[in-house]
């Protein structure tokens, strides 16, 4: 049995997401060899705290949800946040679950740094710094003999990085192409049943599927976001977002999409990337009308897609879920179990 | 670099697309660590040769397809086929690939006994051995402390049963439920547009998906074998084809099935298995009248796709291909890569 010692930067919804699913999957990671212990907590509203001997993720949950003070958590510390936390807390592996941020990946991007830096795996949800930052985190990785992982960033938990590595490597991966931003393609959906744009904007916001600011969906910068991780992760890029031909929603007229339909076809917004002769190419964000057996037009709803383009295999597609606390708190399990795996190997 | 010295046994359609995925394959292998060299290939047709130092699969391709004489390869030594040859070649890992028996398994059964008992991990495309065998194959591999996997066995090499390790590991796989006979979904898709079932099964045969004798795929034995493999190895449970209900679209006539499409609905060969309280359960293959919506109704043609229920994630899905030279043959890449992984951790 292997303790694993983690530290969980951000206790907000993905952060409660992966303490629950620590507890749900804790017979499952024991059956693996891997033991769990989180060893700290930092979030800039609830306190920062540490505990070496572990604290109980039932705790956690009961503190944030209750009186919103982590130092209330038994055997907890407080301690410094931020940085200087993910630095001076001894742990294994650090889960960086703060927000997005795709102007300058920040404060994720110094949290990922300094975990690396200091020798401690990482595993995040956060698409800044991977969108953004990867040639130099993934040097920086190799450099400390540390992984630095990602599953939660494109589909929440759904199995997509980490397949590429178990199920698709020697299958000659040569595109990926998919619905990648649930709120968009939710607003696709209710304008081909012939509401306008601003009353199914209105209706994603109300739903909890877009947020009060929507540019972040609707102007396609998620979409770009998870199009430059998954040239990197899954093609062997060095993308950074500005690579990334971005297209969104944001001036689409409800004309559009239902000539489209008229016509037999569907309005999808497309995220999508190629290996080219030398380097990863044609990274794009698009909206696109597609003939109805295409497997991106039957996706509805706020449901994701990918596709992976492959020599041995033809078209793998994976349809899974692109949100949610329990589905993206999987994607942490999933890259412990992975870290777990490969540092054993 | 671990070199990986492999044997084939059985050199058809399935092992020269092994032979084909390797050799377009090895630069993404070499990286990986992972030298495959192949020391022996068994077949009754073309003859059973081994060499120490590696027979060259190009050789092996053109040998097959010219003469018809596998000893006319480079450096190629005649030797024992069958059960002797598996024991007597200095192996790490066995690939068992010749044609799926349901009946009494063999003779895969006895080429994979013979594996394991002399300590050679496999890898089996052979339905036979692990839908009927399974307890005891699971167990002597395990006293062998060797690894047998099948990706090959059900969809191909679509990434399924190595993604549940890597990805749904720690997810909570409550079911899984699929389309998992290309030529039933096929006859049913034709059906839909009016053709008479004799005429679309002479169809799928003209094309190549249904045998001479179709009973295999259309009474549904096929479909069930891949059951209990799913039930098996995706949920643990010790299954043997028996155990799984089985149902086949032999008696289904062309009105039902139109009646189906005329109320909104698809009639579809549905393979399902779950965990129940203390045992995997409900494992049947039947015929389904399925709403528009349920992503098993979006296959046509031969595609297959499978839905894993899981806890954390609500449904996952996987749509790829249910057969084919190069798509086979790259699971069995696959599982050397899994195999390489795993034996190093």
């Amino acid at each position: 049995m292997r303790t694993w010692r983690v530290v969980l930067v951000g206790f907000g919804t993905v952060g409660r997401g992966v303490a629950e699913r620590l507890r749900a999957s804790a017979g499952e990671l024991e059956s693996l060899g891997i033991a769990p212990r989180i060893v700290g907590v930092l979030d800039p509203r609830l306190g920062s705290v540490a505990a070496p001997s572990g604290l109980d993720p039932a705790s956690l949950l009961q503190a944030a949800e209750g009186e919103g003070d982590l130092t209330q958590v038994p055997g907890a510390l407080a301690c410094e946040g931020g940085v200087a936390g993910v630095r001076e807390i001894q742990a294994d592996v650090v889960f960086e679950l703060t927000p997005t941020n795709l102007r300058d990946g920040q404060p994720g991007l110094d949290h990922v740094r300094a975990a690396l830096e200091n020798g401690r795996h990482v595993s995040t949800t956060n698409k800044g710094p991977v969108a953004l930052a990867w040639p130099e985190l993934r040097d920086l990785a190799a450099a400390n003999n540390v992984q630095l992982r990602c599953e939660g960033t494109v589909m929440s938990g759904t199995p997509l990085l980490n397949v590429c590595e178990a199920g698709l490597a020697g299958a000659g991966v040569r595109a990926v192409r998919g619905i990648l931003n649930g709120t968009c393609n939710y607003i696709l959906s209710r304008m081909e049943e012939g509401m306008a744009y601003d009353d199914a904007l209105n209706e994603a916001q109300r739903l909890g599927y877009a947020e009060t600011d929507p540019s972040g969906d609707v102007e396609g910068w998620d979409a770009a976001a998870k199009v430059a991780i998954l040239g990197n992760l899954v093609l062997g890029g060095s993308l950074s977002l500005a690579d990334v031909e971005r297209g969104g929603i944001d001036s689409v007229d409800l004309d559009a999409v239902q000539n489209a339909v008229e016509g037999g076809k569907r309005l999808r917004l497309v995220g999508s990337v190629e290996r080219g002769e030398s380097a990863v190419t044609n990274a794009r964000v698009t909206l696109e009308e597609l003939p109805q057996d295409d497997p991106l037009a039957a996706v509805s709803g706020a449901g994701n897609l990918l596709t992976f383009e492959t020599d041995a295999l033809g078209a793998v597609s994976v349809a899974g879920p692109g949100a949610g606390r329990a589905e993206t708190g999987h994607a942490l399990v999933a890259d412990l179990i992975a870290i777990h795996r490969a540092e054993l190997s």
